[in-house]
C-alpha cells in the first residue's frame, strides 16, 4: 500500500462556540511504515461522538484536549494491512483509536480484534461499543430501574439514548424518550418500542413531558442538560436516580447563563426527594465490559435490541458531520465510512 | 400527678418566611390519664431541630406537616410517671416523640428505654440520637471518606456537623468546617479537633475556603445550601460525594431566587467531575441504627467524640429558641429542658 496517499484531519483552531469547518484542516498523509512490533491499519469506520467537542477545547475536563495541529482523536474499526505485531495478521478487523485518519501505525496495545461473524463490524463503535456500554452501565449501575418504574432518556434516538430505553423496557420499566422533531419521536416509539416520546422542539415541554409520565420519573438518563433537564427535574419522584452522561445542549456554550446560580432549587429537591445525581464516564465502569458485551450481543441476536446508523461517506466529511451532530442533525449513531474492507 | 397543670405548644399559623412567636400558641393542658396498655410520660428534654421548620409548612416534603391547632412535633427524653404498659415501669427514662408538651400518654410503640448509666440522657436527642445517626450514616454510607481525603461540613458546630467532622478525623480524613462567627470556628478547631474552620460570615468565603482546602474537597456534607453550597461546589474534586442532609439557609425562604435556573453549571460539573449528589433522610438508614449506636457510644466513652449542648429552660422558651436555631444563633445541639427527673 506504500505510496498510496492517505488523508487526515487535524485540529486547526479551538472553536469559539459552535465549531466551524475552518477549525479543522484536512491534509494528505503518506502511508506510514510499521516498525518492529508494529502493524499498519487502514481505517474503515470512524465514530463521531459528542465527547469530541470537549477534546477541541482546553477548558478543564476529564481528558486532555487535542493539541492544535494534532490529528483529531477518534475510535475506529480498521483492517490490518501489514503486521509485525504478535497476535494480529493481515486481514484482521480490529477496534483501534486511530483518530481521524485513513491510516495509522499501532503497537497493538489499544487494539482489540473484532469477529465479523458476530455482528456488522460498525457495531463495535455503536451498540456493541462505547455508546452501548455507556448506556448499559449508566442505566443499570447508576439508574437501577425496577419493573414498573418510569425511565426517561433524552437524545432518545441517538446511539446511547436508543439503547437506554430498550434496556429499560427489557427490565420491565416504562421507557419515555425525549428527542428533537417528529421523525425521531416516531422512530423511537414505532421502531424502538418506547412507550412514549416527547419532542423537545414542540413547545411547552414541561406539560407534555408530565402528560407522558403520569406516575412521575424514577430514572432520568441525562444526555442533554439545559432546558430539557429543567423540564425533567420537577417530575422526579422520591428516590429517583439521575445518571448524568452528557450535556450536549451546553457543549458549544461559551459561557454559563448570567444571573444567580439558583442551585437552591436543585439542592432542595435533592434533599426532600432523596435524589441521587451521579456523573459518570464509561471508563469508570471498565471492569463491566465483558458483562455488557455478553448481554447486549445476546439481545441483539435475539432481535430485542435495534439500532440505527447515520453514515457520512469519506473522511473529509467528518468535520461537517460533527458540526451537525452537535446541532442534533444526525439520526442514529453517527459514523464516517472511511474505506471498505478487502 | 393528676391535677397538676401541664403546658403544650401548638402550631397557631403557618409562618410566611421566618417564623414569629405568634405562629405558636402556648396553652395549659390537663395531665392526661393513661388507659389500659398505656403509660403517662413527663417530658424532661425536648429536642429542637431544623427539620421542624418544614413541618410548619404545607409545601410538599418528605413528611406530613403539623396541622394548625395541633401540638408541634418533637422528639423528647421523658420519664415514666405511671404505666399500664408492658415493659415500662415508673421511673424509667425513655426516648419518645411526645411533641412540644410537658406530658404525654403513649402506648409504647414509638418509645425506647434509655440507660442513664451509659451517657447523659440528653444525648439520646443529640450525639446518640437522630442528629448523631444522621451524621454517621450520611458521612459513612454516602460520603465514604477515605484516609487522606478532605471532608468539608457546613453548620460545623451544630449537632450534626460537629459529629461529621469528628468521625471524618477518626477515619483519617482532613476535616474542614464552615460555621457562622469566630467563636464557633474557634470551638470547631480547638475543642472538636477539626483541621480548619472557615467563617461564612467573614467575607469572600470562596477564597478562604479554597485556602483551607488546598487539595480540593472529596466529601461535602451539605447542611446549608445557598451561597455556602455555591462556594463549595467549584472546589469539589473528581469523584467527590455530596450527602445532601439539610438546606437550612433556605428553610425560611418564601420563594426561590428569580431568574434562570442555571442548572447547567451544576449538571455540567456533575458530569465532568463524576460527582455524586445524594439527598437522604436519617430514616432511610433505619437498619443501621444498631451499628451507629455501638460505634458512637464507644467513641464517646473513649473520649474521641465531644459534643456541646445549648439549653433553653422551660417549654415556653421553645418557640423563640427554634426561631434562633433557624438564624444560626444556637451554639451546639439545641435542647429545651422541660423538667428535671425524679
Amino acid at each position: 500500500m506504500s505510496g498510496t496517499a492517505g488523508k487526515r484531519v487535524l485540529l486547526a483552531a479551538r472553536p469559539l462556540g459552535e465549531p466551524k469547518e475552518s477549525d479543522f484542516r484536512i491534509e494528505d498523509m503518506p502511508v506510514p511504515q510499521p516498525g518492529p512490533g508494529e502493524m499498519l491499519l487502514r481505517t474503515l469506520w470512524l465514530s463521531l461522538d459528542p465527547y469530541m467537542r470537549g477534546r477541541m477545547s482546553d477548558a478543564p475536563s476529564y481528558a486532555t484536549p487535542v493539541a492544535i495541529g494534532q490529528v483529531m482523536e477518534g475510535r475506529t474499526v480498521s483492517e490490518v494491512l501489514a503486521s509485525n505485531c504478535d497476535g494480529f495478521a493481515v486481514g484482521d478487523i480490529v477496534f483501534s483509536p486511530n483518530g481521524w485518519q485513513t491510516y495509522a501505525v499501532s503497537d497493538g496495545k489499544l487494539v482489540r480484534k473484532i469477529d465479523p461473524a458476530l455482528a456488522p463490524i460498525s457495531t463495535a463503535l455503536g451498540v456493541l461499543g462505547m455508546p452501548g456500554m455507556t448506556a448499559y452501565t449508566g442505566l443499570l449501575d447508576i439508574g437501577k430501574p425496577q419493573a414498573g418504574e418510569t425511565v426517561v432518556v433524552s437524545a432518545a434516538s441517538g446511539a446511547v439514548g436508543s439503547l437506554v430505553g430498550q434496556i429499560a423496557r427489557i427490565k420491565g420499566a416504562r421507557a419515555v424518550g425525549i428527542a428533537g422533531g417528529p421523525d425521531k419521536c416516531r422512530y423511537v416509539v414505532e421502531q424502538l418500542g418506547f412507550d412514549a416520546c416527547v419532542d423537545h422542539r414542540g413547545g411547552d415541554l414541561p406539560a407534555r413531558l408530565k402528560a407522558a409520565c403520569p406516575k412521575g420519573i424514577d430514572v432520568y438518563f441525562e444526555n442533554v442538560g439545559g432546558s430539557v433537564f429543567e423540564a425533567v427535574f420537577p417530575l422526579l419522584n422520591n428516590f429517583a436516580r439521575v445518571p448524568v452522561c452528557g450535556q450536549i445542549a451546553t457543549y458549544n456554550a461559551t459561557e454559563m447563563p448570567a444571573g444567580e446560580l439558583r442551585t437552591s432549587a436543585v439542592t432542595r429537591a435533592i434533599l426532600t426527594k432523596r435524589l441521587t445525581l451521579r456523573g459518570f464516564i464509561v471508563s469508570d465502569f471498565a471492569a463491566r465490559h465483558g458483562v455488557f458485551l455478553r448481554a447486549v450481543s445476546a439481545w441483539l441476536r435475539e432481535g430485542r435490541i435495534k439500532y440505527r446508523e447515520d453514515v457520512a461517506d469519506g473522511i473529509e466529511k467528518a468535520p461537517r458531520a460533527l458540526i451537525g451532530l452537535l446541532r442534533g442533525e444526525n439520526f442514529g449513531k453517527l459514523l464516517v465510512r472511511v474505506a471498505r474492507a478487502g
